[in-house]
């Protein structure tokens, strides 16, 4: 297993696939009467977030509590360690009050690998999101998800499973993470954005790119569409919020005409009536709030192979952990 | 018992009574070396603030730890679902992610209600205050101390006590939901406003109304003052903080004409000098400081009773808790 | 042992070489499976932060979370009670709520001592940095480090050891409960700073000060770095911060006049470039990110011996935790 989680593309098959292994036996912890393991008691982590990101920091923060580590939050917003040269700094000075896991969002991409080679020898570093840059474990909970709803009985991968991603490429950490993910699980990811919401490159990417939605919706296993950011609606990008809802919005009648057993999915936090409406967001088949619990469950897996993790690669420390609870 | 706690209304007689029974039992954890309970290890508890206070949610995150309880905290200031529209979302996303409990401070009246209707199926909704609505946890920990002062062998009902509360009772939830509580619980309330800081309703209410302090204070065997909002002291309500403080503000000279077993409450934090003089709130017969003690037994009974509590009314699980503690 | 920590002087030498022997056997926790001692299980401890100090709190958050304490983050910042009149209120608040612990950080001198003074009677004040006053923790760990390094095997004093302290000593609380706690240890201390930046009254201070940094090296064995603050970079206190480098900076070059066995230390953030070079910082004689893994150890035994502690002055408590733990 590795040692940090700072991108998606870290993890080859078999180590995605234990993340998720590990995941679906730690989502069954949520429905017992104490949701708890004391797999990381007596570990810290630390939350160390240089922008806002509270869905994210509680979903880790849960995750690490589930497990039973101490968790302390560290809003670098305001403090003295918010300027980008003394990251090494912070790195050592976590590292020095026994941090065994930093769990770091940055508004630069590129942050979270500066920490973990500034010396960080013995805690491990687990990137939440790191400007357009990545943020794995939202690739890993969109890939758990997906597995649970499209591939029951494989063999854990995704293969052959066509995953269409839809909206603001450009500027999504989310994107890129799951391209990544997604190829190494065997999936086949098209793309379909505005031309200029997509970045330059996007042609080296293992995707398929389309600018049509309507064209992109049949044979689709995983429709995942995108928050749009209110401030990048503007002229240089598209003409208008409505003409984007009309052309790359989901709404009932595109949903329709997806696959019955396709899956709808959402980052979150929804717009809702701008790349999705109402009505598609609340329907049976959108997996918006499973997405959330997955999350969790994905968090504590990956908390749990890089702190407390079986070294031999088995979960069978999982296992006793569990009838010891 | 009840699913959630968003009114002071919601309780019945029977419903206030177990929550101070058990609050009874819980404030003697206070005096035991360990002061902790397992019974609620496993469970998370989220503090949903989207105002600042302090001293509510500190006394929230107490109750919950010492029954063992993992605590989150969101302040929603500035984050994506700090706005009212997206309360809906923010409801699912933290039902998501495991919470059992959400513990809700919000400026628009009506605010945890809305949380509760979101589909909210598993987790319990606590109101920590609500625009100027009401507050109902404070109006249980004003009911439990006035409980244990007034009527130690009763039926534990406040049946035909008097309450005096004194003050800008236009803006303030602490009355609404006092005046609910204690009128379920049998006491004769009070209410001593100057004109214009009465709501508009009060007639309906189920209390007297007075504009003059002095001729309430005699018989009372508790007053209530309430907080002075500073930035509401201007000519539309009455001419100066001077004249409030002669008119309306308990002083001395005025709590000697209270019955010798009457007590002077606030909710705090005080404005010394304003509403209560420092004399005053610093007498033998002020229970202040007391009421925030009590503040987290009651907390303790509620958390306990909408999330671990005894399905069948009796409180023999937190006996059995108790030994094994 | 004292009931608070408001000042270095509050400690006489036996207190402090129990509390230095104490954080010597806590040190060895970090380094097991389970860095966690069930001591102070039960116990609350609320950082009542006044001002942002990331790193004291976050030390002081992991020590009382290793002592299995529940730690309430109070950041008073923008809160009712962030005004210096109801610092009294405050305190009788938290104590009302059963803190056992307060641990304040405040821009104001003195305000712990308020805080202690205001018929706070079961829980303990611990200082973390009054505005330019004191910082008695700091002063601690700095001790213990030195302690580590230079007097292995002595009575568990400093005495005799140089200790050479450089920079703004004006505005540092560091230097005050270094001076005092040094002073109480035996140890000489010499204060290197440029004129405008001592204080007034620093002549009746246990020290031998000095213009000269060049001329303070020799014969040292250990020398500490203050921060210096750009914000106080200004004519009125010398020239600029090429010339303050030149003449109170820590490069190589002074480094080497050093004695063979004498360490480097900083109580960080550090401006690297300004008051010590880069290679300085990052030299195996920089004792520096050590200082932080000791300031968790040191503040363990502060609240251990506050809170938990052997009544007896042994540690006889400390080793059978150990054992159970």
């Amino acid at each position: 297993m590795i040692k940090n989680l700072l991108s998606a593309g870290d993890l080859d098959r078999a180590d995605a696939i234990q993340v998720l292994d590990t995941a679906e036996e730690l989502l069954g912890i949520a429905s017992r009467p104490i949701k708890k393991l004391p797999t990381l008691r007596g570990r810290t982590v630390v939350n160390l977030f240089f922008e806002d990101s509270t869905r994210t920091r509680i979903s880790f923060e849960a995750a690490a509590k589930r497990l039973s580590a101490d968790v302390i939050n560290f809003s670098a917003k305001g403090s003295s360690v918010s300027k980008g040269e003394s990251l090494k700094d912070t790195a050592l000075t976590l590292q020095a009050m026994g941090a065994d896991a930093v769990i770091i969002r940055h508004p630069s991409s590129g942050a979270p690998h500066r920490l973990a080679e500034a010396r960080w020898t013995q805690g491990a570093v687990i990137n939440a999101g790191d400007g357009t840059h990545e943020h794995p474990t939202q690739a890993l909970l969109d890939a758990f998800t997906m597995r649970r709803h499209l591939a029951a009985d494989g063999d854990g991968s995704l293969k052959g499973k066509n995953v269409t991603i839809v909206g603001d490429v450009l500027h999504s950490r989310v994107v890129r993470s799951n391209v990544l993910l997604l190829d190494t699980l065997g999936a086949n990811v098209t793309i379909v954005a505005p031309p200029t919401l997509l970045p330059v490159g996007v042609d080296r990417w293992p995707v398929t790119t389309s600018y049509d939605l309507d064209a992109s919706l049949e044979g689709a296993d995983a429709v995942m569409m995108l928050r749009v950011q209110a401030e990048r609606m503007n002229a240089s990008y598209f003409p208008s919020a409505r003409e984007y809802s009309r052309r790359y919005g989901l709404d009932t009648a595109r949903m329709n005409r997806l696959p019955d057993h396709a899956i709808v999915m959402h980052p979150g936090p929804m717009n809702r009536g701008m790349e999705i409406t109402a009505d598609v967001a609340d329907h049976d088949r959108s997996v918006i709030v499973e997405q959330v619990t997955n999350g969790v469950a994905v968090r504590m897996a990956v908390l749990y192979l890089l702190l407390g993790g079986a070294a031999d690669g088995s979960s069978d420390e999982l296992s006793s952990d569990k009838e010891r609870a």
